[in-house]
């Protein structure tokens, strides 16, 4: 069910004391192989933070042999000495598989993904005796202690597990918040024992991201650590056609960006916008986007209240191509809004549920697009003004 | 201290039935002249409401004679049958002045705001006898019975007087929401005595509102709703330079937005982003409301959580000119982030009173902006889910 279903993956967490609750905060996935090709995805940020700089740099040779994660600190803006920290970490890694499996490793294979609060030096003299532990700890049966290390906000653990045609793509990911506008870190390692090479991961994974990851509340706005890993070892020895791969590594994004969703800080409401009539693709995204990120919006839907008046504020502020007295707009199954003007009774909208499914249609072309988000309650702003992150 | 304290103006404010509450919801503005010269800054939102396109029309001839504003609806998204309702206000008020005055006013000379519920029709068999009663209320000395009358949320009336050399901006406000991001409804009419052609109004209009009201929290997406109009009477025989006029206008928009900000729904703080150091005047303002976008932001202030990374990341989800390793931002004076690290000690940083600074240096040039803001509270959350606007 996680990133040691595939063939040729390891996997452990541990407590290295990063925390103040205790709880595991340091995770390790290690890819056995034969192969030990990669894709990643960062942040679009341009403050990155040093495991972002360090983990770009490991992805250019389309290898990673390890993947080390830690909650209880982000490692971001903490400037050259944090990458140093981010670099010593990768070494200790590489030292410890070294002499655990008698195989050289270098840094250069180990990616690092960091997460919690920015600003703040991790605490190495805890993290680097941790990654020992770590390494003592690996397991073939051990994806589901992995998932739980690198938990911060979150209730509960992700993970993911997509059988293709004689190979597997599982995986794990943390984040808890409104992802992207609010940037709120997202890690996700996905695990295959397919075998790919590394351009064939990278585009899959990209357009995986493409409409999962980056169609959660984003405006493409990310924070500061956000990385997405892919992992092949190749140990089912059988390799699926670049469609076939794809596919599967969309339904492993789209499983662990849904979990997200539904542990999202402090919501009330799992709220997916499909917006059909759309003149293009790149329409039906900035209208879905523009009502997704509206605060009264999500306000409102927090309050049980169809405001569609709003959600028509919000689609105006777009440039998409739209008539405005030729919009529709329904609420669960009901058109509350015909032509731009009130349609069906609100009164009928139920809304008691935690499910909410808005569809808009722009009547100016065939194309569509499909955003999620969440309310915007008041457990939302008492997490975030309480919890320093 | 209002719309009335320029010579030339009456104004007043009737209860017309359009509110539940039985609160005053009808305000009228007359210019007395001698002229009648006018100028508009209206929403960019392209779902504008009927009152919005209505008074745009008036404004090309750059003459307004009187501005009837109302509360209790919104007037938008309400189809070909609202401009009507939209129509038959303005012929309603043009009637009346024409009967009291035995001067020939036309539909043409009276712009129309309206403000409260979209996507509901106005009860047109209640406003429009509360027209003929605000005619009848007319009076040199009701302005503030006008500021009164246009309240929605807010939980005092704005206005505004700014004196010139010879010559009086008044003015007056509605609007207690974030303002542009979240769609609440800003009104403003300010008038003044000088003597001034339209061009010079517009232009002293736009100037004005680039540096203030489109500066609070702004992305440039405005309400279905959102008017600011100014109306000159010449009534004091004066005519200030274009400098000189801009910037009196620009003082009481200044008074206003500022107003605005400190009654935001719900709001605990009152947050200026001043951005130094910019390449361009353009990546200031693009910083800044990046920062007053943010909700993590925003959440923070209201936990009285000086936390810059945060801002840091908000930060770095622009394009603006500026290296990360060089970002240094203060809060309320103490300069917690130097060279895009940790800098001085946070806990220094005083949050607890209402007024909040931030200062962010962007070490790539001379320009500069700031952007007002207000934090995100349970207050907030709390008015907008449970009141429908």
């Amino acid at each position: 069910m996680t990133v040691t279903s595939p063939k040729g993956f390891r996997a452990g967490g541990v407590t290295a004391g990063l925390k103040p609750s205790g709880s595991p905060d340091l995770a390790l996935v290690v890819n056995d192989g034969p192969d030990a090709t990669a894709a990643g995805v960062f942040t679009s940020n341009r403050v990155k933070a040093a495991p972002v700089l360090w983990s770009q740099q490991v992805l250019r040779s389309g290898i990673v042999r390890a993947v080390v994660l830690n909650s209880g600190g982000a490692n971001a803006c903490t400037g050259s000495q944090g990458f140093q920290d981010t670099h010593r970490t990768a070494e200790r890694v590489a030292a410890a598989l070294t002499a655990a499996s008698r195989q050289p490793f270098g840094a250069a294979d180990v990616a690092v993904c960091s997460t919690g609060l920015i600003g703040e030096r991790l605490p190495m003299g805890k993290l680097l005796p941790g990654v020992d532990a770590a390494v003592r700890g690996l397991a073939r049966d051990r994806g589901a202690a992995a998932a739980e290390a690198i938990m911060t906000t979150d209730t509960r653990p992700k993970t993911t597990v997509q059988a293709g045609e004689g190979y597997t793509v599982g995986g794990m990911a943390k984040g808890a918040g409104m992802l992207a506008p609010a940037l709120a870190t997202m890690l996700c390692v996905l695990t295959t024992d397919a075998v790919a090479d590394s351009e064939t991961l990278d585009a899959a994974l990209r357009e995986a991201c493409r409409v999962t990851f980056d169609r959660i509340d984003s405006d493409g706005c990310m924070s500061t650590n956000d990385t997405v890993l892919l992992l092949a070892s190749g140990a089912s020895g059988i390799e699926p056609s670049p469609e076939e791969l794809t596919a599967t590594v969309t339904a492993a994004c789209h499983d662990l960006a849904q979990q997200l969703l539904s542990d999202a800080e402090g919501a009330t409401k799992d709220i997916s916008i499909e917006v059909t009539g759309a003149a293009s693709e790149t329409d039906a995204v900035e209208v879905g986007r523009s009502i997704a990120r509206n605060n009264l919006v999500k306000c409102a839907f927090f309050g049980n209240d169809p405001n569609w008046g709003r959600i028509l504020g919000a689609i105006g502020t777009t440039a998409a191509e739209f008539d405005p007295d030729a919009l529709d707009v329904a609420i669960n199954g009901v058109w509350i809004c015909r032509g731009g003007a009130a349609g069906d009774d609100r009164g009928k909208v139920d809304l008691t549920g935690r499910k909410v499914h808005v569809r808009v249609d722009l009547h100016a072309g065939d194309q569509e697009a499909t955003i999620w988000t969440n309310d915007l309650s008041l457990g939302y702003v008492h997490e975030n003004s309480a919890y320093s992150s």
